[in-house]
C-alpha cells in the first residue's frame, strides 16, 4: 500500500492541496550544490552519451578506495533499489526462497513475489527492541534458500543490528553456503557506528546508494559491491535493461563522494535533530516506539490501531504516513518519515497524535 | 558481440588509443544546449526528488497531445530500451514465444534470451529490399506466440516498413488478437514518412524514446503507449526496479518536446548528409547495400566476409564496427553507424573499404 499512498499524495498535491509528506524516504533538503553543479559542467562537457554498462572507470574506482576492495568488484546501478532487483532477479530467476528479517523496506516482498520467489519472514518485535533471533532465522534456511538479505540500519526501525547478532548471521549463511544481500543505504549517515558485511569477507553482495547519504534520491545511483562473476552478470543485464546511469549523473556522484565528509556531516546533524524533536513530542502519548540509531524513520505502535485506514483518513488531513502492513504483519504500526523541515514535522507530528488520540 | 565489441572499444579509449566508433547507435552531435540548460534550471528548483512511477503530468499530457491519447496511455521509462525490455518482461515471463523480423536489434534477442522466451525470426534478405514476407510471419504464430516485435524504421538496415506490408502485419495480429509492440525510435527523424502502429488502432503498444530524435542517448529517457491495463503494470514494474526517471531529465525532455521542430530539423538534415557520403564512398566497392531510408545505419553485404572476425580486426585499425551476427543469421554483413562527425567518418569508411579488399 506504501506506493499507492505515495501517488494519491502526489495526486492530491497536483490539486493544489498542502501535503505533508513523511510517507516515503525522500528528504526535502536540497540536493548539495556542488553535486548539482558537477553535473552541470559534466553535461556540458558532453557527458550526455551512452558509456559502460559497468559504470565510469572513475566512479568504480574511487568506490573500491573507500571500499577497500578492487574496481572490478564495484558495478554502478540504477539507486541501491535497481542493485537490490537485479541481484534478486540474477539469484532467484529460477525460484527458490529468501529469508528476511521483518518489518523490512517494501521493495524486497514486492520483487521478491513479482519474481516468484518465497519470502520467509524472521519476525522482530518492539518489546525486543527489532532483536533477531538466530534460531528463527537458522530454522527457515532449507535447501531452496538463495539468499538472506540484511538491512542495516533498519528501515522502517531506524535501528541498528547488534554486532554480535550480525556475527551470528554470517556465521550462519557461511556455514550453509547462502549469500547475504547487504543494504547499506543508511550506513554512512548513520548516528551511531554500523559494523559493515564487507568486513566480514566472504562471498556477499553490498548494496548501497547515494540517495540518502548525499540527498539525491532523485538522481537514481547507487552500486553493488560482489564478486567479479556477479559482477559481470549485472552488467550483462544493464545492458539489455538502462544501458548505463547517466555518466553526468555518475560525475555528480564522484564529486559527493570528494566532499563527503563537509556535506554529510551537516546533513546527519540535521537529521539527528529531527529525530530528537520527534522523539520528544512522541514521548507525551501513549504511543511505542525506539529511538532512531539512523536516519530517517521512526516506526511507532498504537494498541488496537487499524494502520491503513490510520494512513488513509491521515492523508485527508494533509498528512502522508505509511502504514505498518507495508513492512509485514504490523497493522498496529506505521511509519514516519522525518523527512521535512522541522516547523512542518511539529505540525505534522502533532496532527498525528490528535489523530491517535481518538 | 554487439556489447563486448562496445566495452574493448571503450577499454581501448581509456588506454589512449584513437577509435572512431561506428560500432553504436550513438551520435557524436551534442545534445542541444536548450536541453542541458533545462535540466539544470529543474535540478536547481529542486526537481531532484522522488516521483510518479508513471512519470511527470506534464510531460504525460504533452505527449498524449502529440500522439493523440490519453495522457493516462503514456508511461515515461528509462530510455526506449527499458520501455522494450519491461514490456516483453510483463507479456513473456510465463514463456511463450515472440516473432521479430531479422535482422533485428540485439536487444530484443537478448531479451527474450534472458527471459527464457523463444524467438521466432521472419528471415529478410538485402537481395528483396528486406521485404517481410506476411505467409512466414503469419505460418509463425501459434498458440504460444505473445507478441510480435516491430522496428519502424528499421535497426541495423534503416530501411522502412512498406506501408502494405505493414497494413497485412497489423491485420494478422488483430486476427489472431497478437500484440505488435513497435519500436519507433528512429521515425521522428525519418527522411521518409513511416506510418506509425498508433494510427491503426487496436491494442497495440509503441515504444520510443528521446534519444535518438534529439540526441539524448545517455539521457535515458523513452516511453510507452499502451492501454491503460498495461501502463498501470508497468509503473508498477517501475516501482520495485527504478522508482522513476530523474524528474529533472523529463524536464529537460518536456523542453525538447517544446523545440521539436527546430530541433530536429538540423539532426536530420546532418544524418542525411552523412547517409549520402558514405553511400557515395560504398558505391565504389564491391559491397552490397541498400540505400538508408531512415538514421542513421547502413548495413552492407560483403560476399564470403566472417564479419566478427573482421569487426575485432578492423578495431586494432581503430575503427569499431558491428558484425552482422549480431542482429542475426547476417555473418556476411556487418552495420556502420554513421555517428562520427564527417571528416572521422571519411577516414573510417575508407579504411573499412581498404579492409574488405583484403
Amino acid at each position: 500500500m506504501l506506493y499507492e499512498i505515495n501517488e494519491k499524495a502526489l495526486k492530491l498535491e497536483s490539486q493544489g492541496k498542502k501535503i505533508i509528506k513523511l510517507n516515503i524516504g525522500d528528504p526535502d533538503l536540497a540536493t548539495p550544490t556542488e553535486i548539482i553543479e558537477a553535473a552541470y559542467d559534466a553535461m556540458k562537457r558532453g557527458k550526455t552519451k551512452y558509456s559502460s554498462a559497468y559504470g565510469e572507470k572513475s566512479l568504480r574506482e574511487k568506490l573500491s578506495n573507500v571500499h577497500n576492495v578492487y574496481a572490478d568488484n564495484v558495478i554502478i546501478t540504477l539507486g541501491a533499489k535497481w542493485g537490490v532487483f537485479s541481484t534478486m532477479y540474477l539469484l532467484l530467476k529460477d525460484g527458490g526462497n529468501v529469508v528476511i528479517p521483518s518489518p523490512y523496506w517494501t521493495a524486497y516482498g514486492l520483487i521478491a513475489k513479482n519474481l516468484g520467489a518465497e519470502i520467509k519472514l524472521v519476525k522482530t518485535e518492539l518489546d525486543s527492541n527489532w532483536k533477531i533471533d538466530l534460531e528463527t532465522l537458522e530454522s527457515l534456511i532449507d535447501r531452496d534458500t538463495r539468499m538472506i538479505i540484511l538491512n542495516n540500519p533498519r528501515n522502517p526501525t531506524s535501528s541498528i543490528i547488534d554486532e554480535k547478532v550480525l556475527d551470528g548471521i554470517v556465521r550462519i549463511a557461511n556455514d550453509k553456503g547462502i549469500t547475504i544481500l547487504s543494504d547499506e543505504v543508511y550506513a554512512d549517515i548513520s548516528f551511531v557506528k554500523t559494523k559493515r558485511i564487507l568486513e566480514y569477507g566472504g562471498d556477499h553482495i553490498l548494496v548501497t546508494g547515494f540517495s540518502k547519504t548525499f540527498t539525491m534520491t532523485g538522481w537514481r545511483i547507487g552500486y553493488v559491491i560482489a564478486n567479479t562473476g556477479l559482477v559481470e552478470k549485472l552488467a550483462k543485464l544493464n545492458q539489455i535493461t538502462l544501458t548505463n546511469v547517466p555518466v553526468f549523473i555518475q560525475e555528480a556522484a564522484l564529486k559527493a563522494l570528494e566532499l563527503q565528509s563537509e556535506l554529510t556531516g551537516e546533513i546527519k546533524r540535521e537529521y539527528y535533530e529531527r529525530a530528537k524533536l520527534a522523539c520528544d513530542i512522541l514521548s507525551k502519548t501513549s504511543l511505542k516506539f525506539s529511538r532512531p540509531s539512523a536516519p530517517f524513520y521512526i516506526f511507532p505502535k498504537c494498541r488496537g490501531l487499524d494502520s491503513e485506514k490510520f494512513a488513509l483518513s491521515l492523508l485527508d488531513d494533509g498528512v502522508a504516513v505509511a502504514p505498518g502492513t507495508s513492512f509485514g504483519d504490523y497493522r498496529e504500526h506505521f511509519r514516519i518519515s522525518l523527512t521535512a523541515p522541522r516547523n512542518d514535522l511539529k505540525k505534522a507530528l502533532n496532527k498525528i497524535c490528535e489523530a491517535t488520540l481518538e
